[in-house]
């Protein structure tokens, strides 16, 4: 196993002189996409767009390196789902099926429903809520093939309503992961393809002969599946484009420093970019972590990657207290955070930006990555400060209602053609007028 | 007042050979900013983000052809906006509080809420709701100076609790839209800058010495906002990027010719690439309504723009029977949805995609447009097949909330273990495993 010294893990306080600039440093993200990647994929995404399934073939032999025979060898229908969920160890099968029922039960929580109200003069107003008819779901393939991500997308997707979910999935060399056609199978996808990159999700946005057009398109991708979606966004809905995962940890002190350690090595393995950041209050708890991570970093598979990512973008934080912890967590907005204290509850109500909150010593957010209920689709790069969990309220839109009464027209259009003749817009006021007093019943 | 025959707007028939692909040319919209247009814009954010008030200040001088004598100078304090509100005749300033008093009584029913549930191994999951920090309102300056507009976009975040909305609206000339200020100080307004542009949306995403960075920005605004907007989008939230404004009519031919006419008209005289279509399943319905526009047409003061939008992307089409017209409105998802038949209520059930649905005779669009309560900031071109009025979730995020209990911990361990090793992820794995059976209140 390489040795890389972790110990290169960065330590902060925030009474240091340069904390601020150095905290904005440790954190600062922004993925850009070179003109050459931007270039590449609008010249595929047209080419699909002219040329449909023949597209898709071509690119497909060229990226994938394999040869589909004709569009529909490109199809994995349900028997081959089927087939993969018989395949799999009963161990993963049953861990599978466990956490879809989890996520599954907790997703039923954010359905949102429509309502309406009545006023006096009988006018309604309201909101109808309705799923979304078509969705894709890009899941990566190769080494970066996440049977979970499978269920956390598919799965809020199909629990809002949503007739028809649509997988792609790249298929290096032809290669196929089992776990993630199981997944499928689980989820409920109503139809997959062996697609993946700029061409599936050009696919997925504006439809060839083969592949079915959709109303939107979640899951993450290499930097040419993120550009295709930035670049697709307007023709359909896309979720956000995620950046490097992050995990932060407030902790008390009192909790066993080879759990925190652990705990930041299970978000640094993702990738050399993944961010790590622990705060504590206590200095000395800060050198038992950093002794845990020396000590537990060489057992580990992923132990090159996880001191790149400690070394890069991690950070032990000593802070005065657990008020002015909760302040740099709120600045820091992250999109996993710990709350390893006595008293979680209490510290939650100070956070105001995380995506996902644990709370106390047991909630490791590996729990949550996978069975504990809530989605791991969180919003990455400081973006919880605006933005949300991915959800079953992601699958579903409103549409307003409103249902004016004779009399409640007739109440309206005064205000009404006050306002438009106010913006030089005559053609609402008389619109408005039309409905004003004294029409009477005329239609 | 020039004369355009309105004659050439379309006429279509369901039953034609080619009416999907006369609809879809019909509907074809396609926005994309130029090269030249997108390099300006990257050039003012990168200009803004290394010289701040400095750029600001000279990029005002140059656009909007006034000189702010420091940046002190672009800050519209409150007695300013007060002032406003007190100048405007009574009848704009009662219109105006009629119309924020039922947006704002409607935006209460949107209020996202928490909820959390505890399962019978005391594990607790739900979901915090917390409204964004700071919110930028770019309000379009000039001919296009709409208070309804300010009124729109300030009162759902008011109503979600941001604590801090900041307005930036041009001054061309350095001339102030006293409506609008007035607005403003209805609507509740934090802050307010005299500024317009990409470069208020740079300071607005960046923030510069005097003018705060916010968490997300909204608001209409010509190509150059837009264009903007979609560069600072993952840096902060956005509002859709909006297309030209729609109105598609369903209509069973009892509504007054005139009204449906003048219905038509209220979206047609927005700009001449507004989107008017009736939909009906009498053909002699659609002659009679073609002779109120006829007659109807040179009375109105933007006739020429009226005319020029029939003419480029108005239609009349005459549909098989009211199912049918319900499913073209489906495809079409319209922004703005009247159904002016006799029994609305039983037809909006068939209607999957549409902004908003304006219900029977007497809800003309302009009434929902002002002060009937629900938001005018609705899904442009079919982008209702995936996304929602404007409204006070758009100001609000959620935080997924997770606390394992030692027992639920426990049962949550196994699965989590067999799905990380299943995906290679052994830290997050152990990190599971040290939560699991066995461990006892260790920590």
């Amino acid at each position: 196993m390489t040795q890389i010294a972790p110990s290169t893990i960065a330590r902060l306080s925030t009474t240091d002189l340069q904390f601020d600039a150095r905290l904005d440093a440790l954190l600062a993200w922004e993925s850009v996409s070179d003109a050459g990647v931007k270039q590449t994929v609008e010249t595929i995404i047209a080419d699909v767009r002219a040329r449909g399934d023949a597209a898709l073939i071509e690119y497909t032999a060229r990226f994938d390196h394999w040869h589909p025979q004709d569009a529909a060898a490109l199809e994995l229908d349900q028997e081959r789902l089927s087939a993969a969920l018989e395949a799999i160890p009963s161990a993963q099968r049953e861990a599978l099926e466990a956490a879809a029922e989890r996520i599954r039960a907790y997703a039923e929580h954010q359905r949102l429903q429509s309502w309406q109200f009545v006023e006096a003069d009988g006018t309604v107003l309201g909101q109808k809520v309705s799923p979304l008819d078509r969705v894709g779901l890009y899941v990566p393939g190769g080494k970066a093939a996440y049977p979970s991500s499978v269920l956390m997308n598919a799965l809020p997707a199909k629990v809002a309503g949503v007739p028809e979910l649509v997988m792609v999935v790249p298929t290096p060399g032809g290669e196929l992961n089992e776990l993630v056609l199981a997944a499928a199978a689980i989820a409920g996808v109503d139809r997959a393809f062996a697609l993946g990159g700029a061409q599936a999700v050009a696919a997925l946005a504006y439809g060839t002969e083969t592949v079915p057009a959709c109303d939107k398109i979640v899951g993450p991708g290499n930097i040419y599946v993120a550009t295709a979606k930035r670049a697709v966004f307007g023709q359909v809905g896309i979720d956000m484009v995620a950046g490097p995962s992050e995990i932060l940890i407030l902790c008390d002190g009192k909790t066993d420093p080879d759990w925190i350690a652990m705990d930041l090595f299970s978000q640094a393995e993702h990738d050399e970019d993944a961010q790590s950041i622990l705060i504590a209050w206590e200095a000395e708890y800060l050198d038992r972590v950093k002794a845990s991570i020396e000590r537990l970093l060489p057992q580990m598979e992923r132990s090159e990657i996880i001191a790149q990512a400690l070394s890069a973008r991690g950070a032990l934080i000593l802070a005065r207290d657990q008020d002015e912890a909760a302040e740099v967590a709120n600045r820091i907005a992250p999109e996993h955070l710990e709350l390893s204290v006595a008293e979680p509850e209490a510290l939650a109500e100070k956070i105001r930006h995380a995506g996902a909150i644990f709370m106390g010593r047991y909630t490791a957010e590996a729990l949550g990555d996978y069975c504990a209920g809530p989605n791991h689709v969180l919003p990455t790069s400081r973006t919880a400060r605006f933005s949300s969990p991915l959800g079953v309220y992601d699958f579903q839109k409103r549409s307003s209602l409103i249902m004016a009464s004779a009399a409640g027209a007739a109440a309206l259009a005064d205000t009404a053609s006050a306002l438009a003749r106010g913006e030089g817009l005559t053609a609402h006021a008389r619109s408005a007028e039309y409905r004003g007093p004294g029409t009477g019943e005329k239609p």
